[in-house]
């Protein structure tokens, strides 16, 4: 098997797809964000990576709470356009005709939508270069009903999605169940 | 649509699933990790969350080094494997028959069957309360050959997966192509 180099910039990678709200000058926005992820388990805490010069960024900073919304695939192209335009220059809650829910926090901006909805207060930004990664502590995790099955989270009503970067730049459903977690592994206990 | 409270522990969420490596006491080891995302453009950096008593942990803070490989499907026992027993106690590499390479690191141990590898100097470490959040800079991306089309990295060839958390505790294929990224949105421009 060889392999080649392909520099440190190709950052080649699973990806989940969200939608980031915060309140800009007392305005809902939201961003698509694929640069995410679960950065504590106790307290819950979420990482976004947004570049400072971002609308929902202002926001953020203004506030210091932000939303981590989950979307379904019925969302893609909504959720493809917050990522191409900016809200400083047109209304996306209007133009994805979004309902927008406020919970604990009082000024993060939830998608009713999309199946999940994180409340993040901001614990930490770290300036890393061309992007500020942003630490927030989850307050509190608001579920569509309609994607429970027996009072519980069903992924296949969630209808999760990733984004599969360059070349590819595409959206991808989550597919076939390839095994159980903490289960398949086992297996290989037999060879130790 | 109706909403229900699910509290701030419930982290749903879209989660790679990738091998973190170090070397601990001069040996490779590997573990599972979910939680983890893309933390800065440039400078291309990437987060992970391990907890402070995990084997892998003493490894990366011994060498301020760590790899992030990308598993393809068939590497699942493995992948799973490596989440299920620590390297305290048994000798992964062997047991999962790694093919264990290094790269400009030099300390930084990369799995050869893995189609992507990613060698990592440790950035930052922010303590968050369960977990450590350490975010590396990518100083090398290796690539296998094998996974290529026209000279370009092929998701249908790297076959990667995602984790999917509680209640299904499972690991799923990349699925359905959905839409083109960065154009499926501009049906919406129409709305504007």
């Amino acid at each position: 098997m060889s392999k080649i180099l392909m520099g440190p910039k190709t950052l080649i990678y699973p990806m989940p797809t969200l939608l980031v709200g915060a309140n800009v000058d007392g305005k809902p926005n939201f961003m698509a964000v694929a640069w995410g992820g679960i950065a504590n388990g106790d307290p819950p805490m979420i990482s976004v990576a947004i570049r400072p010069q971002r609308y929902t960024h202002r926001g953020i900073t203004q506030n210091l709470t932000f939303s981590v919304n989950v979307p379904s695939t019925g969302l893609i192209r909504e959720v493809d356009y917050c990522g191409i335009v900016s809200g400083s220059e047109v209304n996306k809650v209007e133009v994805c005709q979004f309902n927008v829910l406020y919970g604990k926090l009082g000024n993060a901006p939830l998608i009713e939508q999309c199946p999940i909805n994180l409340e993040c207060k901001v614990e930490h930004i770290l300036e890393l270069g061309s992007h500020s990664l942003i630490v927030g502590r989850v307050e509190e995790t608001h579920f569509s009903e309609s994607c429970l099955t027996d009072g519980k989270p069903d992924v296949n009503k969630i209808k999760p999605f990733v984004f599969t970067a360059d070349p590819a730049r595409q959206y991808q459903a989550f597919g076939e169940v390839m095994g159980r977690a903490f289960s398949i592994g086992r297996e290989l206990k037999a060879k130790e």
